[in-house]
C-alpha cells in the first residue's frame, strides 16, 4: 500500500465545493472518480482544506492511499488527461505511511480578493463590495488578528470545531492587480472564518478606531458582533505547511 | 435621433468574438437584442474593435444611433438587469452626431497575459507558452515596434486591411501577478495582429540578438518569417481613444 499526495489546483466555479456529495459536482467526487478510473480500484481521497462551493485552490493538497501499481511519476500526466479543465493535479509525490492531506497539515494560507470596482474579467476570483475601500483602515482592523486568539467571533453558526483557539501566523492587505487582497495564515480556520473576517473589516472599515474595535469583537467571542460573510468567490485555499516546512 | 456611446466589458469566453454572426452567441448580438428589448425598436451597434472568439475586453466603445426616448442615464441601471453576466456596460452617454465607435477611434490599447506556470486561475484570461519566458529577451523583441511601420508581417492571412502602415504609440512588456504582460497602444491594428506579435516575440527569445530579429521580421513584411499565433485567451481590448483625448 501506497500514501500518494496530490497538490491540486481548482477554479471552484463550477463545483458544490470541495467535499463529496450525493449527485452534486465537488472536486473531492471528481478526483475520486478520476482517481478509480485510471487506478482500477475504489479511491478515498482526504483534503486538507474542505472549501465551499464557488471557492478556489491554488494550493490544496490531498492524500490517498492505494495498492495500484501506476508509477507515481505517471500519475501526473494521466490525470491531466482524465480531468476536466477546472482542476489541475500540479504535483504527486509517495508520502511517508501515515501521511495524511488533512490531519498532518499544521497550518494553511487562504487569500481573498476585493476589487475596488466592478470588472467582469475578475468576477469570478474576486468581490466587490460595493463601496470605496480603505486600504490603511482594512490594515488596521485586521491588525489586532496576529498571534494566539479565540476566534470564535468569526465561527458561521453550524460550525462543529472542537476548538476555536488559532495561532494566526499573520493577517496582513496587500494591493493586487484589481483592488486589495487579504493574505492570512493560521494553524486553522474555523468555518467561513475568512469570509467572516473580510466581512468584520469591511464593516470596521467606517469606525473611528478600527483596530480597537476588532479587538473587543474578537474579545466578545461572538459572532453578531462580526460583520457579514463575504461571499465564497473571493476566497482562494493558497497553501498548505506540513511539519517540518517554513510557515512563510 | 440621438447617438448614445457604451463602454463596454466582457469576459470572452462563451462568446463566438465581437462581431454579430447568424445562429452565434457574439458580444454585438447580445448588445443588440437586449437594446432592442430595452428600446423597443432595432439597433445597430458599431464596435470599436472586432475582437476574436475568447478574447476577452475591458474597455471596448460601442455606439448606435435611435429615436427611443429612454433617458441615457437610465441605460446603465436597465442593462445590467437584462445583460447576461459576462457583458457589462459600464458607462452610456449622449455623443454628438456622427461619433461612430469604430471610424472615429483614434488608438486602441490591448494587454496579452502570459503565465509563468500552468494556473487554474488565470486559464481564462492568459495563455502559458509551455516554456520558460525571459523577459528581458521579449522586451529586446518588441523594442523596434514603436514608431511608424509597415505591420504586413504581423497581418494574418485573410486579413482585408486596406493599410498596413501601423503607428505604435507604445509596445512593452511588464510584470502582472501570474506573469508577464504586453502592453501595446496603436493607432490600428491589423487582423490578429497583438497575438502574431506575441508568438513572433516568443520565438524571437531564443535569438541571439531577439530586437535585430524583429527589425528582420518587420522589414520582411512576410507572415511567414514573423512566428506562430498566440491563443486568443490572453488579449484583452483595454482602451479605445477618441480625438482630443492624451494617448497614454
Amino acid at each position: 500500500v501506497r500514501t500518494i499526495r496530490l497538490d491540486v489546483a481548482y477554479d471552484g466555479t463550477e463545483f458544490h465545493g470541495w467535499q463529496a456529495q450525493t449527485g452534486l459536482r465537488t472536486v473531492q467526487g471528481v478526483l475520486e472518480e478520476t482517481l478509480a478510473q485510471v487506478l482500477g480500484e475504489p479511491v478515498s481521497v482526504a483534503g486538507a482544506g474542505r472549501t465551499d462551493a464557488g471557492t478556489h485552490a491554488r494550493g490544496q493538497v490531498a492524500s490517498f492511499t492505494t495498492e495500484a501499481r501506476l508509477p507515481t511519476s505517471a500519475l501526473v500526466p494521466v490525470l491531466k488527461r482524465h480531468l476536466p479543465a477546472d482542476v489541475m493535479v500540479r504535483e504527486a509525490a509517495e508520502c511517508e505511511a501515515g501521511f495524511d492531506a488533512r490531519h498532518s497539515a499544521v497550518a494553511r494560507r487562504y487569500a481573498y480578493r476585493l476589487l475596488d470596482r466592478p470588472d467582469v474579467l475578475w468576477q469570478r476570483i474576486a468581490w466587490w463590495p460595493r463601496r470605496s475601500v480603505r486600504g490603511e483602515a482594512l490594515a488596521q482592523a485586521v491588525s489586532p488578528l496576529a498571534g494566539t486568539h479565540d476566534c470564535a467571533a468569526f465561527q458561521a453558526s453550524g460550525c462543529s470545531a472542537s476548538r476555536s483557539e488559532c495561532v494566526v501566523h499573520r493577517a496582513a492587505w496587500r494591493r493586487w492587480e484589481g483592488g486589495w487582497l487579504l493574505d492570512i495564515v493560521s494553524d486553522h480556520f474555523l468555518y467561513r472564518m475568512v469570509r467572516n473576517i473580510v466581512g468584520t473589516a469591511l464593516h470596521l472599515m467606517a469606525m473611528e478606531d478600527p483596530a480597537a474595535s476588532m479587538r473587543e469583537v474578537l474579545a466578545g467571542r461572538d459572532r453578531r458582533r462580526a460583520g457579514p460573510t463575504a461571499p465564497a468567490q473571493g476566497l482562494s485555499l493558497e497553501q498548505v505547511y506540513y511539519p517540518g516546512e517554513a510557515v512563510t
